[in-house]
């Protein structure tokens, strides 16, 4: 399935596209995309819902994010060989962790705001893995048992503030809209693939960033099952992938975002966001 | 006012202590100590409540965190001169930050989870801010407008974790139990002197922590407005805002936590935490 939320900001409904693409109100049989509607099972057992027999949303209306109270954004550090050489980041023998702060989500066409003062901000597209049941000290094997789907994903940064105000990631990777998802949640069985997808970011139309899943160091299992060692994993949980080569700190001179900018970006099956850059 | 959540680890009710220090059961007027519950105004009119007319709360019942629905702990690092010597942190021109996962929270009592494979799991007692009014941008002026109370808090670390498994410090500060709150959330017209409060901790009735609240090189009015220049602060988050001279790291040789060692610790006019490890 490809699970959608729709309507005004805060008061989104459940939704799901149908064959054709339409989306379809799911609010009749679940609450929202949260805690228990998105464990495993319970989306197995919705896939057989005949969705064209329930109403559909009004055309062009808003997305939100695919999931509802969203409680943690981990994100990983380099996960790509290429894209870690190219903005000097050190790869390590084990994944970096970061987290964002939960407030800084948003929906897949949502504006993007750069926070004031900002002079640095960053863009990364990425595959985010959303956790549907709880993972504490989950093994390699088993982690797949916990994920809801799959969606895409912006790691926005603000490299100052990340880099040179006085410590830890998170200082720069916070800001409301820095963690737009969506415009689906895909769940796994329409995504067996799901190492071996192309992904890219365009930004007034000039191609950006281009990468393919199958090149990240840790793979998908691995990292759900390594972050669940550390802490516990819980539905809603957002894990972000990292991202491939050609973040603005990366280009020569690098490149960052202004106000009235607008980025494009994409992921086989995942769909695509569209939004402009605004002042925060 | 000070504020308790009573009752089993899930299912926690809200209370408040009369002037005799009894439990008194506050849910026949609020839902519980989150979102709008504690907005410093609705606080102000709630002290108006005669206690002693509402029922008491079983004798000797558990407390839990004193806000529910905790939804981000931002830790202040290195905050006081001496500590950040003695453990060898280098303290920056401006707060260094890093989130705590909101899953580590636990009551002021339970038990803490020694990690899988951890070898020097730390303390830390603070003093803790949980926010009542959302804040973005807000001003140093301004800032106490929108705090909910003060709490006492343990900023446990397991410190491979930390430093040594390939970067960001959230790894080592966010496992299921390592953010114990509480006893009470002390609303700040009780706690005016919040400024210069004492803090300890004992492990196995040795006292390996004591510092003095005045002695914060980041005071708790700006730590509010610089934190919310990179984020947005939300009711029911709490910011832990750094530890004392005393952790295990700093000690020659170093002591860490092991299952069956208990810790006591206490701050004026917030209460104090008592507990043992167990191996998670």
């Amino acid at each position: 399935m490809r699970l959608v939320r729709f309507g005004a900001r805060g008061v989104e409904k459940p939704g799901a596209l149908d064959g054709e693409g339409r989306i379809r109100d799911l609010s009749t049989l679940v609450e929202d995309w949260r805690d228990s509607f998105i464990d495993p099972a319970h989306l197995e057992k919705l896939a057989a819902t005949d969705l064209t027999a329930l109403p559909e949303a009004p055309a062009d209306v808003r997305l939100g994010p695919p999931v509802s109270e969203v409680r943690k954004i981990i994100g990983v550090g380099p996960n790509y060989h290429e894209s870690a050489r190219l903005a000097g980041f050190k790869v390590n023998p084990e994944p970096t962790l970061f987290m964002k702060a939960a407030t800084a989500v948003s929906g897949p066409n949502d504006p993007i705001e750069i926070p004031r003062l900002s002079t640095r901000t960053d863009w990364g597209v990425e595959l985010a893995v959303v956790i549907g049941r709880t993972a504490k000290y989950v093994s390699v094997e088993a982690a797949m048992q916990h994920v809801a789907g799959f969606t895409l994903s912006n790691d926005l940064t603000e490299r100052n503030f990340q880099l040179q105000r006085g410590g830890q990631w998170f200082k720069g990777k916070s800001h409301d809209t820095f963690a737009p998802i969506g415009p689906w949640l895909v769940t796994p069985d329409e995504l067996p693939e799901y190492h071996d997808l192309h992904l890219w970011l365009d930004v007034n139309g000039e191609r950006m960033q281009e990468g393919e899943t199958n090149r990240m160091i840790f793979k998908v299992p691995y990292l759900i099952s390594y972050i669940s060692r550390f802490l516990r994993l819980e539905p809603g949980d957002v894990i972000m992938t990292g991202t491939s080569a050609g973040v603005g700190l990366s280009h020569d001179p690098p490149r960052f975002l202004a106000p009235g900018d607008r980025m494009v970006l994409g992921c086989d099956g995942l769909g695509h966001q569209d939004y402009v850059c605004i002042q925060g």
